[in-house]
């Protein structure tokens, strides 16, 4: 998974007739500091996040494994709000 | 997803017999600013776009869950037409 | 898909069992004015196509979803020949 | 598979329903003298490993592919601890 | 599929239980002068190849499409050995 943080949303209305209802929300991917990089994705929300909180977001076929993503052309989830990270210098 | 902007169509005679009757869209990904990077892809069109919209487009397996690309060879679709993004700086 | 060159031809006498017969094919990945690009990858030719020919190529499990593919371990296959790209400038 | 380090954990509360209990380790990419890259992910451990200890990472679906991963959304799961590399010159 | 060189071997005692008897070797992404690259992935082994050989790797669920390797955690897999490259320049 990668660890990124909610910055913004996007509107459609024009979709393909499963995604009705689903919130796309634009993940911004943050490195272990919570510093923003350049690179952005897409991601259905299965947790329920708001703007600036720190997330995981599962990519690919495991994207699909929610309940509401289940069988639809959606590549990107968001399936853990991150509460903290605990780093250890090894 | 990735965001993207339909830039033009590639045209195709001789290809996979399941893929007759696909669009075959040529879709540049952009910033959030819509600004136009480097990289494109080329993804089959499954809500029905139109040359220089805002759409995001869904890759690997998850390009296959749609009516029309189940079961074909596509690695690549667009599931939605973009409205507006609102992003916050938070 | 990615939009590809194919320039050369993989010769292999020791390969997993099921894949006696494919055709391994090196298409180097090219921009929209088919200028070539550093990267290239192999793919199975579903198609029919020839050197020099511009191709589209699906991946990860779509480069399965052939008649000749299906529960083979490749990932990439080459399932469109590319006639012309319709570029334009919005 | 990439080869990673495991330099910390992610706690999080609020997570997709099938993923209570599961254990996210953060996994910083090395080079094969073990020098840690700048890239990381998370991932879950399957195979019981701690702080510091070298380990294959596989993801995408293939990451599904363990008793306690399977239908769940995730990316990347650890399945093996690495106990040494031998590398030749050829 | 990605162009590679066997370059050494993983050794693993500590694994998903599924994987016991997987040989897993490490693969360095070469170009088509078989030059190194910086970049290399771990892979297991459907073939029989030894050190310093080329070879193809299949990733993602397309390594999992081999008697050994099915429904098992891995996202890479040799399944051919390459005896030569025919380059032509177009």
């Amino acid at each position: 998974m990668i660890l990124g943080k909610i910055i913004g949303t996007v509107w459609s209305t024009r979709k393909e007739e499963t995604l009705v209802g689903a919130k796309f929300l634009i993940v911004r991917q943050v490195n272990l500091k919570y510093e923003e990089k350049e690179n952005f994705i897409v991601a259905v929300d299965s947790v329920g996040v708001g703007l600036g909180e720190i997330v995981l977001v599962a990519q690919g076929s495991s994207a699909r494994q929610t309940t509401f993503t289940k069988n639809k052309p959606v590549d990107a989830v968001i399936m853990a709000k991150v509460d903290k990270l605990d780093i250890t210098k090894v």
